[in-house]
């Protein structure tokens, strides 16, 4: 953007709040509700006892405690009404079996690697497979080397763009490898994908996330390695092509899995019909404790509850907390709370963290009205620095709510080491900072306190 | 402050910019210094090889590593000029006995305590000093305790407010009871003084610091106890008063020894003789490895040079990388610099990273006229979201330069963890993400840079 522009752009937005209209008394409310979320450290503690439990896996039986341990907390906080909806999702295991062997072409000494299989892939033969590994940066590399790739292993392994300040939008850059790896590689008469693991990091931890499969193309399995040994992978390949590598895994695909949603909320004492969302998702991947992912946004999402009764207010529209299920492979708990024929009742807003546990730093609103009169509540924010309400944002899981007209605002956050942890072993409790938590609890509290008593 | 000053104040300040003279290529460069920063990412391999050496308190060997270490490395990056400067620095020693236990009035089971010495701390007797425990939450209280404290060991127990948004707020409501702890109790006839770590966290890890003496009042032995045996003292003084404590420490103070400033530049193209100063402090508590205080700023100092040599930038006054001695025990090292007379030469500015390798937020500017300057590049860091220029900051090591006329500028970073690791074991360069770090980097040698080209 050339200068004039910034220049002039950031004038007419931060002229806004000099015509804004807000009540002196959300100042306060604004302030209690975080020095609450930081002197009572909620968030952290509940926290604790979810990433306890485990893994959240869908279809697994951590989630099932996890849907439990939701209710039952959301019980004991005394929210007006607590309740479960229920959802089909796909059921994968991942098996007790994932093993990479590395042949090098010309050395004798074989190199075992970091591998996690993508959720959704399917096994390969009891023994594994074996292949002549052939890297490629992209799709369009691949397809160039067409017929060169057939029967094949196609190792992707295209790197996040370290560059770029925003780490979700070098994940974007990445991500497709692991997304559509399989069925490119299938598309050219490749064996099996094997993806560099889609993180900043350069170590020896797999990050798994979901592998897509058109039904006309031949499903191949496919899996990541860890980023460190795809650097070593990759330097091995340019000098001794020719190397193969044996692949095992034996993930399976169950029939779909009976669960649930988990829902609380605090009635509204003038508009109850009217109703704001703030949610995250309650499964994870079957790595790590799914602490940042999205751990931080369910216990954010009672904390924001938990903050209104604690500070005795009573907002006019209802607040709900939506703790929903498989957003990792499948989406079918944004998609069933969507679909659910709520008579009477009308969505104001829905509120998603689903970026980590780390420090907020405003929202982004996918909905240019709702941008508009929520900028106009900058200053709210000032006081705790997340004060940059930006056009564009929302969630997975209330993307369903979106496409139904409903404004979806997403909790941005701090981004430099989300990807560190993403889908990993490395998302444990341990790696979440209980200040950074408790304050983005305070902002959604905030942001959705502000919609109840102000509307949209 | 009231919605109304707020709302004018933004209008005001965001204002700037509309008028500002910013020539257009400094955006570029600022994009290419954090875009080399984060891809090349040197700051974390620096921080690794300087944390390697260990803490670097002042008056150890590892410091005087560190000294050679920071001139090599410097030397090899091919400044122009790399020099040292003598400096004459406390040598206080921790001493191979450190000890507390708590003797419970009524149970007979003895309590180990986490405790470390204050740095500068005298001795306990060889056998170490036994006396009953006092509980203070305040020198206020202290002194209304007045006689009934005499003979015993006081211990400061007030934590740092949670509630503060900014962590060096609430520590600075806190650190007193460190640095003044051993006077106050000392002039009420105390024995000893036990402080709660200055710290978030709630943990058994003791945070050291300085602890300050009259000379007109008696020494008396002090240190730091970990924030859970802080609180378990608390209770069990309220249950059972008359608790006492063993403290042992063979702390000592030795004469004060030679060491250096560390020194690397790059000289300015048309106005050499005008210098901005970017540093850090090179020492460290013996503590951890002094990853993060301070570490972190004296390699983003190298780093913000080097970005300029990679770029091949020539800017127009002297670019100063100062890695300064004995920060945390005496600030000898900020003094000698100020007090080196440099005939001819005019210090234009001085920058310094000294509060953890987090990501940077903007800077603090010391100076009425400079912040007014500063202010109207905001748009050069809004790319990397550290466009919060604000009024007040510099950083200890730079202070006496400061007390010269020489506007001083503190880079600002997200706080929320810091305390966690400060003057601890917790200081460890597994706590810092390289990408934070980077970004720190960049933003300082934009900084500098920008004040090389433009003056101030």
């Amino acid at each position: 953007m050339c200068f004039r522009r910034y220049f002039a752009a950031s004038l007419i937005v931060t002229a806004v709040p000099l015509y804004a209209q807000v009540p002196a008394r959300h100042d306060s409310v604004a302030r209690a509700m975080v020095r609450t979320a930081l002197v009572q450290n909620r968030s952290i503690e509940l926290l604790r006892d979810l990433c306890a439990i485990g893994p959240r896996f869908s279809g697994s039986e951590q989630y099932e405690k996890a849907a439990q341990w939701s209710k039952t907390t959301m019980e004991r906080l005394g929210f007006d009404r607590v309740w479960l909806e229920p959802v089909m999702v796909p059921h994968w295991v991942r098996g007790d079996k994932e093993e990479a062997v590395v042949y090098p072409a010309k050395r004798r000494m074989l190199m075992p690697v970091s591998v996690a299989a993508l959720g959704g892939s399917i096994a390969t033969p009891k023994d594994g497979l074996m292949g002549e590994v052939v890297e490629v940066r992209s799709f369009e590399e691949l397809r160039t080397l067409g017929a060169a790739a057939k029967g094949k292993i196609v190792f992707f392994n295209r790197p996040m763009d370290r560059a770029q300040i925003n780490t979700f939008a070098a994940y974007g850059g990445a991500v497709d490898q692991r997304g559509r790896g399989a069925i490119e590689a299938a598309r050219v008469g490749g064996i099996a994908a094997i993806v560099r693991s889609v993180t900043t990091r350069i170590d020896d931890v797999p990050h798994t996330g979901s592998v897509g499969y058109h039904d006309s193309i031949p499903k191949v399995p496919a899996a990541a390695i860890s980023t460190r040994d795809a650097d070593r992978l990759s330097e091995l390949l340019k000098t001794e092509p020719g190397t193969k590598m044996r692949l095992t895994l034996n993930c399976e695909t169950l029939p779909d899995a009976a669960t649930w949603n988990v829902i609380g909320e605090i009635r509204g004492s003038e508009l109850p019909n009217e109703v704001i969302v703030v949610g995250g998702h309650l499964d994870s991947w079957d790595k790590g404790d799914g602490a940042h992912d999205d751990g931080a946004g369910c216990v954010q999402s009672i904390e924001a509850l938990r903050l209104l009764k604690e500070l005795e207010l009573k907002p006019k529209r209802t607040i709900r907390a939506v703790m929903f299920a498989n957003e990792e492979n499948g989406l079918r708990g944004g998609i069933a709370y969507a679909a659910v024929q709520r008579p009477g009742e009308r969505h104001v807003a829905a509120i998603e963290s689903d970026a980590g546990g780390f420090v907020p730093r405003g929202f982004g609103v996918g909905d240019s009205a709702a941008y508009v009169r929520i900028k106009t509540w900058e200053p709210l924010f000032a006081f705790m620095n997340a004060d940059r309400i930006v056009r564009g944002g929302g969630g997975a899981d209330i993307s369903p709510l979106m496409r139904q007209g409903v404004p979806g605002i997403g909790l941005n956050v701090e981004t430099q080491r989300y990807f560190d942890h993403h889908h990993s072993d490395n998302d444990t409790i341990d790696a979440v900072n209980e200040r950074e938590l408790a304050l983005g609890a305070g902002a959604m509290a905030i942001l959705a306190y502000l919609i109840a008593e102000e509307g949209l």
